[in-house]
């Protein structure tokens, strides 16, 4: 899984028919120390993920892993919300404190 | 997912024979910002996208769960047309003002 | 999906049983106008591809899919032989032509 | 499988249901002589790795093909804990020394 | 596939309890003319691959299709030993000669 900011929405109209009901979120990949990086990941939501919110997300065959992904053309998703990001000892990213 | 404009078409009239009536698209991947990049990638079109369209594409496994590309050698796939994408707060790309 | 261009041959004669049979083709991979990069590929040829051809190959789990790949410790297959790629309203590439 | 450095914990409350019980660690990836890169991985812990261990993770599919992560959107599993690492004929890497 | 040259072993005494028996040998990546590169993977041995030799790899869900690494967390393994590799015209590798 890599680490992720949701940062955008996106709509389409015309789709796939079983990704009917699926919401697609943009997230920014962050690195380990929780920045932003150049890359990025169009993703389904299958927890509630709010805009700004630091994400974990799998891609490929895990993204399907889950009820609302599951035998669907998707290949990432977004299956948790990070509370607290703690690397090399130092609190690098806290929901409360920088959310 | 990633973002793509279809940008190209590509003929083949020798290949497996299960990829007999799939339509490949070439697509330049597109950044977060919907500007293009120097990557591409040719997909089967499970939805008629146009060229010109900016698209969402799956690749790996996902690829392969349409009723198109199910158990075909296809690794990409374009699953959904964009109609708008917004990100950081503004409209990155709206089909009807930039299509 | 991506492009190469079928560049080399290669001689296995210790492998895994399951592969007896299989040919496999050293592809150089190229970009969207048909230009050669730096990156490669040692793909299993499921159609009679030729030295110098542009062809299609596909990775992963989609490798498997063909007869020739199914089962087997694979996971690239040129599944496709291009005749022309058209990017951008140029042909960037005619088979009859560039061949 | 490649080779990273527990560096980091993660904790996240809301998250996909099957995940609950898995634990989450942030893998520092290592180059082949056991150097630290900028690359990372979220991988969930199948064997109780500690902060610091240098072990061996698995991507992509693989990494639910553990008792733990079975049918789990899981992308990233770490599979074994490095006692020693030589490359090109020198130690690069001995728990016992090093660790 | 990948080609890479073995050129290192690695010990790991605690592991996935599925991975009991499984070898697995550090390979530095080669590029198309079978140079070394800064990439590396530490794969599986199916076949008894020694120390120098020039190997193909495969990787993803692939690397499971082996009676070896069946239903294993393993998402590399080696499944084939070159013999000679041959690009552009140009013999760039022969065991025999090189080896």
């Amino acid at each position: 899984m890599l680490l992720g900011r949701v940062v955008g929405t996106l709509v389409a109209s015309r789709k796939e028919p079983s990704l009917e009901g699926l919401k697609f979120l943009v997230l920014r990949q962050l690195d380990v120390e929780g920045k932003k990086t150049s890359g990025y990941r169009v993703a389904a939501d299958a927890i509630g993920a709010g805009m700004g919110e630091v994400v974990l997300y799998a891609t490929g065959s895990a993204a399907r892993q889950t009820e609302m992904t599951d035998r669907r053309p998707c290949d990432g998703v977004i299956m948790a919300i990070v509370d607290t990001l703690e690397v090399d000892g130092d609190v690098k990213y806290d929901k409360a404190r920088d959310g």
